[in-house]
């Protein structure tokens, strides 16, 4: 797993979501989340049923690279469209049905909706203005490729904007996956980290396994060992002795919202790491694109908690743990106030709140 | 599993460890707990080798199962010296080797040398006085009822001196298994949630799963279900969450070591529970036999925590969740500081430090 990788300007970018091929013959190319860590297996989709499948299936993962996943797919659509080369306003069509039926895999996915909604306007922009369907086909890759290309300047920028925070040798928290795998490559949390690896501060990541889904032991910690980076994975309840025991320099957490006071939404278990953080005086902060913040939702106290099916806490991968006829409490997220996160860290940099519209 | 259960005095005890048959014809019987939650299959053990086993493989766990196992397997070797007939020298020296030969097969559980060194000090001395090696046997297994029968009573006392701290309707987070199958059937912190029940106050159990080793899915879960007792699972991660979202009533928990000035070593994740208590205002109570206060230790800085292995993090249950090479930190164990602590329940009532010497 630590052999050759790719480190583009010294970035150990995953390859997690992709294209290959050409515009009009080409395929998605997605690393099979499902698979991991025990195999490493890149699917090449050449159609929209397989994308929706791989997507549903959670074969891909982390809105943004959700979102890659489907700007990738709406360009597959119109390289169907050319090559069945229809008329402009058929190819439209065509386009856009798949786009809306791709959104509709995750419809709590934003960031779905937006990038496929992207692509398509793309193309429907180059067939109206009397491009052919080749040409839009191409239009539409590049579109997505330019989607990509941003989350991974987005989170080169977030990485540069944490790095002031992590001193040599830092002793870093991170919770469930927030890393390459959830984006186009780099990440948001885990992109500071790999910033500070880039810049030689030689930082020790200590990764919560992050029950029920155990994104932290499956996903970060694969990650951090294919980068070279020293990392140690604990189980959640750990952390706050870590902390007791050992000390810990910062605690790094990505977001699933942020509301316009700073409260933020992020997976369960966030907020016990926090009021632990908050007791050891350890720093801790938030990364997120700046599309996470909500102006809109004024305070946490908005924000809905998703509770998931109880069979994530009762089993793992199938294994039993529990009575199958245990009662569960499996909130999704938790919300942590503001008054414990001591900042922000978006592409912009650090920020405050309150946050205003966009 | 919610059918009939024996409730002695209102009591759901669950059938850990006992004795089944004759004094000289008899066997231990062991609630295999490496089946639990699938299967509930009761062993018949006849024999000191499949006792050893049976301890050394956990299919009885807990310090106070462990030492009562132990000291019927006593009785169990003191009717293999009456039934072979030696005399009085060679039963006694029958009986010593066995009972040092089980006490060395989980050499840290204090209670177990302390149990079958009873049992065994019982049989020499009966024999010493002129009893016949039968008439020793019986002893030894009068003596071994007697172990689990203090238990019992301890666990009773607990439950009775936590009952005051438990209003009706209480919301009740615990950790770890402290309940029957780590005792001699009633357990320490669970020992106040039955007598709640007992009492007709209705309790709600926040069940905290606790990994690595999932004691609180596999075990508590299921003695609370077995008992009538609503009982709810959650990851380690969200009971700070439910703090704050829904409100805890108080926190029970058990121990591994009390120090003299009120510092608990127990299941790891148990400080971080204590710190988020603190926070929200909720009662912390560790419920333990007196047994486990320490006062040669003066504070939790002189306890040494266990260090487990990598694999009980790696995998769940046998199933693998992280890449066999990521490096791990397993600490058996945390030590909540007295400042954090309500208070402090053992047979005797409510208790506080510092603990003088026993």
């Amino acid at each position: 797993m630590n052999g050759e990788i790719e480190r583009p300007g010294g970035w150990p970018v995953v390859p997690t979501v992709g294209w290959t091929g050409s515009a009009l013959d080409g395929a998605v190319r997605l690393l099979d989340q499902t698979l991991l860590p025990e195999r490493e297996v890149q699917l090449e989709i050449r159609d929209l049923e397989r994308l929706a499948e791989a997507i549903g299936a959670l074969r891909v993962r982390g809105a943004p690279a959700i979102g890659i996943a489907g700007a990738y797919g709406v360009a597959l659509s119109a390289a169907r469209a050319a090559r069945e080369s229809a008329g402009a306003a058929a190819a439209i069509r065509v386009v856009e049905e798949d786009a809306s039926r791709l959104a509709s895999v995750r419809p709590t996915a934003v960031n779905l909706a937006w990038a496929v909604g992207r692509v398509a306007r793309r193309v429907r922009d180059a067939l109206s203005s009397g491009a052919s369907a080749a040409d839009a086909a191409v239009a539409a890759l590049d579109e997505a490729r330019a989607i990509h290309a941003e989350d991974l300047d987005m989170s080169r920028a977030m990485g540069e904007a944490g790095l002031a925070l992590v001193p040599d040798r830092a002793r870093i928290v991170t919770h469930c996956n927030t890393g390459g795998l959830a984006t186009g490559g780099l990440g948001t949390a885990l992109a500071v980290v790999f910033a500070a690896a880039r810049a030689g501060r030689r930082p020790r990541v200590f990764a919560d396994e992050t029950r029920p889904l155990l994104q932290g032991a499956r996903l970060t910690s694969w990650e951090l060992l294919r980068a070279g980076i020293e990392a140690t994975l604990l189980v959640d309840g750990a952390a706050a002795w870590l902390m007791a025991s050992r000390g810990v320099d910062v605690v790094l957490v990505g977001a699933d919202r942020i509301a316009a006071n700073g409260d933020t939404a992020n997976k369960i278990g966030t907020y016990g790491l926090a009021v632990a953080a908050g007791r050891h005086g350890v720093p801790f902060y938030v990364v997120a694109p700046s599309s996470t913040l909500d102006p809109a939702c004024p305070s946490g106290r908005e924000i809905v908690v998703e509770e998931r099916p109880a069979d994530e806490v009762r089993a793992f991968r199938g294994r039993a743990a529990a009575p199958r006829e245990a009662a569960v409490w499996n909130p999704a997220f938790d919300v942590t106030p503001a008054s414990l996160i001591t900042g922000w860290i978006t592409e912009a940099g650090l920020v405050r709140p309150p946050f205003g519209t966009r």
